[in-house]
């Protein structure tokens, strides 16, 4: 798939792949500007706006699947949107590309980019190409909010609900098992490094944004990423049995693996979504989840005791911050 | 002012030099969000985007002073917004930091970002930072223009005027000299260098926008970026002793430097404004031009002959694309 020397001029990957991704909206100018327009449809609407970035030997490795890496810059960043409690609009996508990657490596990300807009029904409208000895790809995402929601990472109350969407540590359980470090029968395998190489935004946010208090996804781990939102004001108290997980990571954990619970707090990449609401609105949230098939897990409550408190004793040192940065 | 290894957190860059960027708007919510939200004042307008991207090795050198980095960023977006006749509105920043990145840098690169947003009036509303290799810095602008109008780069009739703002090759000469491929004295060294470091966005743009049929900025050089903009559907001719020069740029021809005027058509990042216009409006281009402090010369007009064509004869051959990509 990957050959040594491309031959791929800007001109051609904009015109034979990346054209079909702008799904002739106007305000692009089918790519033949260098600027676009951004357009709502009406002015009961607002622009939320994210931006994310993934690297080689960072985030992905130079020999995966493209549709893997395409499905990870969309995740990160649509992820980002639905915790702003917005509906995907639109994106720019500024690609860095060594020399290794060619014209099948750019049909099958691009092929996976148009699978994804198709999904959750936005376009690209514009970008930037780079030369680069790393792979790098940096994306900008718009989504629409009502205007007059606002969605915050950190307001609430004592005694709000702390819960999370999906299950806590696939994704880190299959990078572990790509990693050597967990071995598993080849059927369990599959599913966790599935999961680990094309993650799933979860787009309940827009459809809960009128039941909340706070929202954000967890892209640095459900501890760190409980921590930012908590910002020093309050504490959390989590019932560790509460922590939602999957069949098969209970599997791992009863199978002695060396891995507990603990190191899968504070995983990155589970892209699930922490919800910080009301207990009066707690019928009305598992009744929303429960009507979009998704599922969501009361795991604790606001408390005044600063930082996060577990109901359970473990020791503590085995979660480590992670940081996308270090 | 570099050092070998670096100790800073994304929290500190965030907190200590970023967050003055953001000017206290409110859709920024102070950085402590993973999105922000963009509103414009009325429905008068709409939002145009762009995004652009500068690497180390390929658009500036590590050793460059981190002002002309934060120079160069803002430039090569600037510039696109003023071409699509909006005024700036605010901007998003990815930065990929190597190790030699220290806190002088990002004082330095900060503070002169901050003097551009000053000057343009914009703001920061939020980015992304990760580890890299290489210094690599992309950016997304936003700019708003009436609702009603809409720049094209490839609309234009028979006979319209051809404009160029500003002077040609400055910035070219300049790395020229820092390449030592040209000798001059130390003052029109200096004015050069200058040039090529520090470029700046032309912003006649947005005050010319109803008096145009077309325009670009030249990133890739004139000819390149006028030939995109003719997409093979008329031809120019061009004027060649109209094209602008600066005085400096006219002693370095006349000095026997090897380099010669079609050494400077397609030379990139001059970052002036192609502009096409009907010939009814030369007169409030040069008014409006002239009222405020812009440098416009008019160089040649659209004919019917396709391809770009001369006045007087050269040698082609001399005259090649820049392409930022190869």
């Amino acid at each position: 798939m990957i050959s040594k020397k491309n031959n791929l001029s800007e001109k051609l990957i904009i015109n034979k792949y990346l054209k079909k991704l702008n799904f002739n909206k106007k305000g692009t100018f089918n790519f033949e500007n260098d600027g676009a327009y951004l357009e709502l449809k009406n002015n009961n609407y607002k622009l939320t706006v994210t931006t994310d970035n993934i690297s080689e030997n960072i985030d992905f490795f130079s020999k995966d699947d493209p549709k893997s890496i395409a499905q990870k810059i969309t995740t990160v960043n649509l992820s980002d949107i639905f915790a702003m409690g917005a509906v995907p609009h639109s994106y720019l996508l500024s690609l860095f590309l060594p020399n290794y990657i060619n014209e099948n490596w750019i049909n099958s990300f691009t092929n996976q980019l148009k699978k994804i807009q198709n999904k959750y029904r936005f376009y690209l409208i514009g970008g930037d190409l780079s030369k680069s000895n790393k792979l790098i790809i940096s994306s900008t995402f718009f989504g629409f909010i009502n205007k007059n929601l606002e969605v915050f990472q950190n307001k609430f109350k004592l005694n709000d609900d702390i819960w999370v969407t999906g299950n806590i540590g696939d994704s880190k359980i299959g990078l572990e098992i790509l990693k050597k470090n967990i071995s598993t029968n080849s059927k369990t395998k599959q599913y966790f490094i599935k999961k680990y190489l094309y993650p799933k935004p979860h787009d309940l946010g827009p459809l809960i944004v009128n039941q909340i208090n706070s929202m954000k996804d967890i892209s640095d781990g459900l501890i760190g990423d409980l921590t930012d939102m908590l910002n020093g004001k309050y504490g959390a108290l989590i019932n560790l049995n509460k922590i939602p997980l999957s069949v098969n990571t209970k599997k791992i954990l009863n199978n002695k693996n060396n891995l507990k619970i603990e190191n899968l707090l504070n995983a990155g990449d589970d892209y699930g979504l922490i919800i910080i609401s009301s207990q009066k609105n707690r019928n009305k949230i598992m009744s929303i989840s429960s009507r979009n098939n998704v599922k969501i897990s009361c795991i604790g409550k606001i408390i005044r005791e600063k930082g996060i408190h577990f109901d359970s004793h473990f020791d503590m040192k085995n979660i480590k911050k992670f940081d996308h940065f270090s």
